[in-house]
């Protein structure tokens, strides 16, 4: 027998990269949710200050999406 | 007895872009939780404001939803 | 037979540095979403204080997102 055949039977396949992308999206994830959930919390407690807050809002959400969208990006850097 | 067998006996197999959605999934788990729990405490602090609570309760959804939806994605990219 | 042929079977590729990247965005992410949600909801209950809370807001993103971008640069140092 050969080591091409142990190899090829051990049936575990895939790029780690994708587990480096779903590894990168939990913490944005949460922290996208934590963004919104305050946010609108905020809205409700005080409407007129809702241009600000809106605005504030988006800020951190972009902020924390950039973490998930860099995960999809660094397996090109690492490959 | 032959490395082959000992191979063919671990029995774990897949591929790994399945385990990549399911830690993608994790975070935006959470937090479309955080948003819609603290979206229905807001409605009840101030039931008046519910069109712009709800109009933000979805947007803040979908920008989380998309994360776990990318997870689904990745390993084709990573194939 | 060569180790060669056996690395080449084994069916899973990638680097593990963007594994490593994937593991250091988990806490960042949520960090980052835990200061612009808390400082939303300070915003929106003390509009009047917004500057000194902007200034603190950004300092504490800064200081988490340095964490996630270590992630980036540690592969390079351990290479």
């Amino acid at each position: 027998m050969s080591a091409l055949q142990l190899a090829a039977s051990t049936g575990i396949s895939g790029n780690l990269g994708a587990v480096a992308y779903g590894l990168a999206a939990i913490g944005p994830g949460v922290g996208i949710g934590l963004v919104f959930g305050h946010s609108i919390e905020a809205m409700a407690r005080q409407p007129e200050a809702m241009p600000i807050i809106r605005q504030n809002m988006f800020l951190g959400f972009a902020l924390c999406e950039v973490l998930a969208l860099l995960g999809l990006v660094v397996p090109f850097i690492f490959s």
